[in-house]
Order: C-alpha cells, then sequence, then structure tokens
C-alpha cells in the first residue's frame, strides 16, 4: 500500500507537469491571437466595436462552459462513492482537454501560414470537445486512475479532431450541435473504453448506500444546468443572426417535450410508480442530443418537439432494458448510461439531421440557405445529396469512435493499469 | 397500496404523454418562426446580424430560465422532506407550462394571419408565465400530486393570459417584470388553491427535522440564483437600449437595499437574535418583486432603494405575523409564504408603478417617453390616467386571480384529489 | 448569554437601518442614472440601441455577479461548522458593499457636475469592490461578528477606493483584472485585520469534523464558478472589442494551465498521494489572479499559460508551507488561506503585469495600444516608464493595504468586539 501510494504520488505530478509543459512549448511554437483578438490586426480592419466575435459568441460560451464544468460534473455525484471523483477529475481532465483541444482542432482546421488562430469560436470548439471527453469519463467512471483518464483524453481528443476534420472539413457534414462528432463519438469511444477495462466485481448498487438524498440533490444541479444551457450548446457556432436565434429555440422546445417524455417513460415502467431519479436525471437531456444536427435547419418548433419526444421515450427504454444487457451480455459496463443519454440519442439525432438536409429547398431557406447548407446553396450539392452525406457521417463516426476506443482501451489505457500494479477504488477514492 | 400505487403509474404517463401529444398538435397547426427566427425571412429584410433580437435577451432569457428551474426549485428545497419533490415536480411543471404557454399567449398576443410566430421574447414570456405557475406551486407545496400540479398548470396558465392580455393589450398597462402579472396573480391564485385544499393535520414543521442544516444550503443556491438574476428578470423583454439597461440597475439598488432591511428585521423579530433562514431566503427578495412594474421607469436608484427597502420590511412582518394568522383563521396555509415574497411585494410593486406613471413627464423622459409610455407620449392618454390604469389593473389582476384559483382549486384540481383515492403526503413523496 | 443575545438582537437591526438610510439619503442627493441609462439623454444623443455600453458589459457583468454573490459565499462553506454564516454573511456585506462602494468609487473618479453618474460599468465596478471585501472577510472567517464585518466593509470600501483613485486616476496604472486592486489589497487587508483579531484558541482542524464530505461539495460550486467565470471577471471593464476579447480568451488558458500544475503540486506534497480539496479548491484559481492585470495585454496565450503554471505553484506552496508558518510565527490565523490564493497571486500578478506593460511595442499593439496604454500611444510615457509605475502601483497598494487593514482592525473594528462583550464563535452561529 504505502508503495502503492508513493507510486500514486509521484506520478501523477510527473504526468500532469510533463503533459502542461508539452503544451506549453507547444502553444509558444504554434498559437497565435486570431483577428478578433490581435490588438493590432483588429484595429486594422475597419470593424466596429459590436462586430466583433466575442459579443456574438461569449454568453454562449459561458454557458457551455457551465454545462463542461458544473453540468458534466455534478450530474456524475449521483453514484455517492465518487461524488469527489466524479467532479474533481471533471476538473482535471476537462482543464488538460480543452488545451490539447485547442492544439489539435487547430492543426486539423485552424492552420493560418503556419499558426493556429484562436480566439472565441476555438475556445467553444475546444470546450465541446471536452465534453466528449467527459462523455466517455462517464462510461469508465469508477475504473480508472486519474492518470489512466489523462492517457484516455490525450488519444481521444486527437480522434476526435480527426473524426470533426473528416466530417466538417473533407465530407462537408453539418453537426453544429455535435449530435455525430461529440456525443455519438463520445458514447462509443467510452463504450469501447468501458469494455476493454471490464471488472467483473464492480457493484454499483453497493457505493449507493448512505445518504443518497444529497447525492441525488448534487446531480439535480448538474442536469439542470445541462438542460437549461443546452440551447445554448447547439447555438454556440452556428453561424450569426437567424441561425443561433431558431438553433437556440429548436433545442428549448426538444428538451420540453423530452422531459415530459422522460416522466411519463420513468413512471410507466417503474414498479411501484416510483419515478426513477437516474431517468429525470439523464433521459430529461436526451432532447438537446437528439437536437445536436438539425437544431440549425428549418425543423420547425413541432419537428423539435418530436425530437425530443422520442429522444426521452429512447433513452429511458435504453436505461429500464439495455444497461442490464449490455452488462450481462456484452461485459459493457455503462456506470453512468452514457449510451442511453448520448448514444442512441445523439444516433436519432445523425438521422434527423440527415433527413432534415434530404428535404431543405431554397424555398424555405431563402437567403438563409448560405449559412445552413453553403454547398447546396452554392450549386455544388443536392440537397438529398447532402442528406445522404449526413447518414455516411454518422457511420464514419460510429467507426472511429468504436475502433478508436477498442485501441486506445486496449493500449495506451490499459497499459498504465498494469505499470501501476493494481488500481482498486479505494486508491482512487484516495487519490482524490 | 399497491392498487393505488398501480393507479399512480398508469395515470402518470397518460397524463404527460396525452398533454405532450396536445402540444405536438397544436404546434403543427399553429406555431411559426418569427422573423428573427426564420432563416428566409430574416435574410429578406435588410438587418444586419448584430440586430436580431437574439443578442439583445438571449442573455437575459438565460438568466431567467436559470431563476425558473435553478432559482424557483431549489428555494422550496428548504422544506427537508420535500427536496426531491420540489425540484421534480418544479422541472415538471415548468416543462409543460413553457409549451402551453408558448400557445396561451401567442393566442392572445401573438397571432400573426392565424399563426403565432415564435422566438427569444415569446420563449422569455413562456418563463414568466411559468414563474407564475410555480409561485402558485409554493403556496401548494406538501398536498398535491404531480397529476393535480399539471392540470392546475393548464388552468393556470390560461388564466394569467387572459389577465396579460388585458392588461397589456386592452388596458395598455405597463408591468415588464411583472409586479402584478407574475407575482401578484401567481400568489393570490395559489393562495386560494392552497385554502380549498386545506388539510387541517398538515404539520410542516415535522418535516424539518433532521439535517436542516445541507436543505438550507440547497435553499441558498435557490435564494441566491434568483436575487443575482432578478435584475434581467425585470429588464428581459423592457424596450431595447436605455430601458433594459435601467430596469437592470434599478433593480440591482432595490435588491440590495432590500437585503439590508430582511436581516434586520429577521434579527429584530428574532426572540433569541437568530436570524431566521427563511426570512434571509424569502424576504430579501422582494425587492425584486416591488421593482418589477416600475423599474422600467425613472424610478432613480434613490427610489429603487426605498422600494426595497420597504419590501424588506413588509416581507419579513408577513411571514412573522401574517402567515401564522392566515393558517389559523383563514385556513391557507401557505407552505412557501408566497404571499410574503410575492403577493404583498407584487402589490406595493404595482402601486409603486401607479405612482410613478402618474408623475411621468416628458421633461424627464425626453424621447425615451415613447418607449416606457408610448400612449403617453403619443397624446393619447394623461400621465395621470395611465396611473389610474395601472392601479386598475392591480385591482383586475387580484379579482381573476382570486376568484380563478377558487374555481381551478375547487373543481379541476379537487376533483383529480377524488378520482385518485387519496394522496397522501408519503405516495407523494413515493412518486418522486 | 440572554444579556448578549439581547444585545445582538437590537444591534444588528439598528447597524444595518442606520446604514441604509444614511445610503439611502447619500443616493437621494448624489446619485443619477448616466447617459446610457438615462431615458432623455441616452435617446438625445444618434445612438443605436446595440451601441448601449449594457450589450457590451451585461452579460460580463452577471457572470462577476455570480462570482461575488455563489463564488466567495460558496468557496467558505469548506470549513463546515461555518457553512451558514459564510454564505450568510457574504450575502450581508456584499448587498450592504456594493452600495457602498458605489457612492466611494463615484466620488472619488465618477463625479459630473457635482453628480454621481451610474450604469453597468459603475455596477461591475462595485461588485469589483465588494470582492475586495469578501476576500479579506476570508481571512477573518469564524473571528467576526456580522456587525464588525459591515463596519469593516465600510472601512475597507473607502480605502479601496482612495487607493484604486491613486492607482488608475492619478498614476495611470492599468489594471483591470485587479491583481493590485481587489486581490493584492483586500488580502492584506485581511490579513492584517486577522493578526489584529489574533486568537490563540481558534482551532480550525477542529470545526472539519463530520460529514465533511457535502461540505467539500458545495465548496466545489464555488471554486467552479469562480474559475468558470473569471474571464469575466478579467475583461469585465476593459476596452470594447479587442480589448475584452483577448482578456477573456487570456485568462481561459491561464486558468487551465493553473489547474494542471495545482494538481500536480497538491499530489507532490501530500504525504500519502492523497489530493488535498483545499488546494483543488483553491490553488486551481491562482491563475485567475494572476492574469488581472496583463490580461488585457498582449501577453500571448503562451504567456498566459506560464503565468497560471507558476500560480498553481506558488498557491500550494503557500497552503503547504507558509500557511502554518504565518500562524505560528507571525499570529496571522489565514482561515482560507487568502495569502495563497489572492495575495501572492496578486503580487506576482503585477509583476507580470509590469514587465508586459514595459515591453509593449506599438508594432505589437498597432492602433490598439490606444485602448491598452492610452499614455504610451499618445507619447506622453515611455514603456518602460510605464512598466516602472507599474511595478511602484503595486507597492503603494501593499502600503495601503498593510497600514490600513492595522489601523481599521485595531480601532473600529476591535471597538466594536469590545462593545458587544465577548464574540464567541458560539454566538456569531446563533446568529446566523
Amino acid at each position: 500500500m504505502t508503495d502503492s501510494s508513493t507510486n500514486m504520488r509521484l506520478k501523477l505530478p510527473i504526468v500532469c507537469f510533463i503533459l502542461e509543459i508539452i503544451l506549453i512549448i507547444l502553444f509558444g511554437v504554434l498559437v497565435e491571437y486570431d483577428h478578433d483578438t490581435d490588438a493590432r490586426d483588429f484595429h486594422n480592419m475597419s470593424h466596429h466595436d459590436y462586430e466583433n466575435d466575442f459579443y456574438y459568441r461569449y454568453p454562449s460560451f459561458q454557458d457551455v462552459h457551465v454545462m463542461i464544468f458544473i453540468g458534466f460534473g455534478f450530474l456524475m455525484t449521483f453514484l455517492q462513492r465518487y461524488g469527489f471523483s466524479s467532479v474533481g477529475f471533471n476538473f482535471l481532465i476537462a482543464a488538460f482537454s480543452l488545451q490539447w483541444a485547442t492544439l489539435m482542432q487547430g492543426f486539423f482546421h485552424g492552420m493560418h501560414g503556419g499558426k493556429i488562430h484562436i480566439g472565441v469560436e476555438s475556445m467553444i470548439n475546444a470546450d465541446f470537445c471536452t465534453g466528449s471527453v467527459l462523455i466517455s469519463f462517464g462510461a469508465v467512471l469508477g475504473k480508472t486512475s486519474p492518470i489512466q483518464l489523462l492517457i484516455m483524453a490525450m488519444f481521444e481528443v486527437t480522434l476526435f479532431s480527426v473524426n470533426e476534420y473528416i466530417l466538417l472539413s473533407v465530407l462537408g457534414t453539418k453537426d453544429a450541435g455535435g449530435s455525430m462528432t461529440i456525443h455519438t463519438f463520445g458514447a462509443y469511444f467510452g463504450l469501447m473504453v468501458t469494455r476493454v477495462l471490464y471488472r467483473p466485481n464492480l457493484d454499483k448498487s453497493k457505493h449507493r448506500n448512505s445518504s443518497v438524498y444529497h447525492s441525488d440533490l448534487f446531480a439535480m444541479i448538474g442536469t439542470i444546468y445541462l438542460w437549461m444551457f443546452w440551447p445554448s450548446f447547439n447555438s454556440a457556432v452556428t453561424a450569426h443572426g437567424d441561425d443561433q436565434h431558431r438553433t437556440a429555440m429548436n433545442t428549448y422546445y426538444s428538451l420540453a417535450a423530452c422531459t415530459m417524455s422522460s416522466y411519463a417513460m420513468s413512471a410507466l415502467t417503474a414498479h411501484d410508480g416510483k419515478l426513477d431519479m437516474v431517468h429525470i436525471q439523464n433521459a430529461a437531456l436526451a432532447g438537446g442530443v437528439a437536437a445536436g444536427t438539425a437544431g440549425e435547419m428549418m425543423l420547425t418548433p413541432f419537428g423539435s418537439m418530436i425530437v425530443g419526444f422520442l429522444a426521452g421515450i429512447i433513452s429511458v427504454l435504453g436505461y429500464k432494458y439495455l444497461t442490464p444487457v449490455l452488462e450481462e451480455k456484452l461485459k459493457i459496463q455503462d456506470t453512468c448510461g452514457v449510451n442511453n443519454l448520448h448514444g442512441m440519442p445523439g444516433i436519432l439525432g445523425a438521422i434527423v439531421g440527415a433527413v432534415t438536409a434530404a428535404v431543405a429547398t431554397k424555398d424555405v431557406y431563402g437567403e438563409g440557405l448560405h449559412d445552413v447548407f453553403p454547398l447546396v446553396a452554392e450549386g455544388k450539392r443536392e440537397a438529398s445529396v447532402q442528406g445522404g452525406i449526413q447518414a455516411v457521417s454518422l457511420a464514419v463516426t460510429l467507426g472511429i469512435a468504436l475502433i478508436g476506443g477498442l485501441i486506445v482501451g486496449k493500449f495506451p489505457v490499459s497499459l498504465t493499469v498494469n505499470s501501476s500494479t493494481a488500481v482498486s477504488d479505494e486508491i482512487i477514492i484516495i487519490l482524490l
């Protein structure tokens, strides 16, 4: 024990220091202010101050930031024994991931003359990528040391950026709220990692004994912040003007409908009429995930509500019937049920996006078509082709996530386990 | 018991599903994007992106959203036994109410060519109407099943919209922060419902036994979010420019002064020098309620502070001396003391608004008079007449709230009780 | 005991009422709406609504507001016995301080024709000054009655405004995020007051016994809100456009790097590999403090990360090795460790600001130099001189804070103690 903890005492600091020093050096070599953050460049252009991208996106950025640090962090406190671990590790891997994501995303689609240009939009994208890592964290919660999480984050951010680059830059896919790039990717990557790390004796129920009461109230803080700010999440990087406005509103109605169907399904599937807090805490959010791709499109409030309504039903059914099967048959221990909150609703969102894209017309979008489907507006692509490419993008995302998760779980993450002899739950708790 | 819970198990899902399906159908038939959310319409007009209403109101909307879901939800956790119920039911009825309010408010004052046009302003108004329902929820907390709450919400939203229509559209009343339309209406509607549902053996004090400590800290989260974002609440739908700015600032100073007088009165009325957490959690907010009508007017920071100062005093006195009398003499069990936080401060706010309107002059407001009192600016109405109409509006609001609450409590809500045999506190708790 | 509590029962109300009435009278005599909040003035000018300062600063103001009331309030709940005291007293002294700060700051640098003009910028500045008082509160937590805190706040706000006036108006120092004016000042003022109030038998560790678990989760809410919104804090009053944008981004990267080094140092300095929650809750924030002066300058993301990285290291070392020495050798009982979170990182921030200012060139800043260093841009001052004056400003701040804290602790605060006979921890607890 003394040996193991001495080991820990040195390993975590060394890993953190090395990673941060590498980050600082790479930032020094590669990163520059963009035109809206650089004092000279912004004043060189004939811009008004109010046209600075800061005013269009910073309020949304802060909402997203709250979702990443409070929302994801506290949502996971429902596992009573892991209250500290979830908030504390969430904080650490998020702080690392957002820096690493700035570099990876910049490398793939933010280079200008050999330099990565950054501003509020890149900050939002870095937070988005971090969100994907935290979704995977939800799948492996309780089985991994902070060092393993940092290693997983490093590889996941890289693969996330590759997938995002293929979708957004190569295929011309639209996915502003990340049903595919963030939610589907994060969920299935994490599920593969947790499969690799399968531990037969992990008994979640045992950790939910005393004083669940306050743990559940803390988890509701996470849930409600995610719920409230999801409109900002989906609209944070859509085009200025009507696009941001429409996306936020579609998401708002999708979530409201989803909450209604989640409560209904939770009571319906319970054998004693008791609402299951886990359903309320998670399924009610599926409407935000499912509006992630089509939210910026002319989905209509009516369409958004149908999407949210279905997402809530799917999500509760997943928690009730699929999660136990995944664990028993496939040995996938999905601690927080990310397949139900992010996986299946993400796939639903991708399909809705593909269909909505396929039926887009100039008549409905007018000049706004340039913002939502630029390739279709410029006549370079039929709407139906755009729809097909959206569907292909889902397959690409699933492929990269599953294979990536398998490899990253099998090698870097598992090797880290071995080198630290044995990481029992106790030691993880001790470490925080 | 098994019978009753089976009953519950089916009733809540059925009610939720039916309500949501009706909402979706009505949205499909009636609701359309407005000019700032529609891709074609927004691009048809010669607008700059930064003129989209989204950028004027979305940050305020999100603050209001936090007040509705975190603020109201957690404020009510101070009743220890009802921690889950308050947060969980709050979530459900808010998700329903905001959809239903979109339709009702749109029906009464948002129709354009047979369609309801929606955007960020209608979202704020829907949240406002939801706030009113949650105020009534505070009055009946601990006595109602979720189904009863949904029924109450359905009728209350409808009556809210009628009252709002009479005030804002027929009478030309000003009430941007809703001292009358939201707070007075919600409080007295709820007080009548709780009167109808009077239950002699409801003993609140018993529910406050163990571990009140953390319950009170959770409640402080609710309080402080309401307190911080009240400036956004009152300014969210005022005119662009100086109006939003002035309203936020007036509310800020009203709240600060109210906090000082609440602490003072709480210590003064205590018999042992102990500050009462219930006073701090509630009375300190009365300054926001009381600035709801006059906040957008040229109330001056000085005037705002006097209003807040008085509101804090009235509110603590209400908790200390009036609430027990209401319960004993009038059989009104005001669980959260909404009469003290929303009722009397709302009336104070309405009176302050009437007086401030009556003394408005072109000299003080300049061209800004068109934003605040358009009818007065256009010479269609004297300022003194505007003041009188503001006072009449308070009477109208009280009348509709009291009669409406009586009828809604007596019939739809009470009938729901009967049909579900008996709803004891235990079953309510079990249901969440 | 009865005697003492009767005493309390009357003293707190009397002090609150007198202070608030004085505030209201002074507001009535001295305070007016500024050009962006006054209905007539704003419409007299040929402004567009979107140019109102409200839209540039209000979202940042609300973030700062959350830091002051939720951030500071809940950060201090980690001392389990003081959960209520910290949140409740925080609320009271903040509500008082922001009103008093409006007057003091207005008196020193907001007078127009004998009147203090106020708007969103003065609201942010009032919140900033309040933040400084709350930092000092962190140093004396557990030793002071609410009345003493109000007295301390009254004098501290005054001295804060004097120091701020000397720095910003007389010396032309740049300190938008307040490394000097807010953090260094608040920390060293508070440390001197706590030195004067030294109480040998104050045993913090005893207060951390039962159920620390939830206390620590509440404290993490405070920490994470401070962490997330610090970019808004540092950028809230910088110039419009690229300045606000750049400041927010620099702070974001400084905080991320700081979190990494805080975790590393916490594990490294632990004897059992256990991360210390106090380090996580506090040291991870030092990166925001240290970016307070140079954040608006062309510090580069790379430079910001180095600053944050160092701040985290210094802060953990302070908690580990300096705090015990301060208590034992200098009799300074720094309850919340404000020297480690605000004091030393504030000094680091001031030094970084001085160096960054000294190397500023027209080549790097272009026309933006007018926003960041107006005197240098106008040729009235060399950049190196600006750097020197920044360094002098740190010395001035330290001098005023230390001497001011000594005098205010010695006389008004200590005299209040004596007059109320004896204020034991118990009575303080009882009072809330």
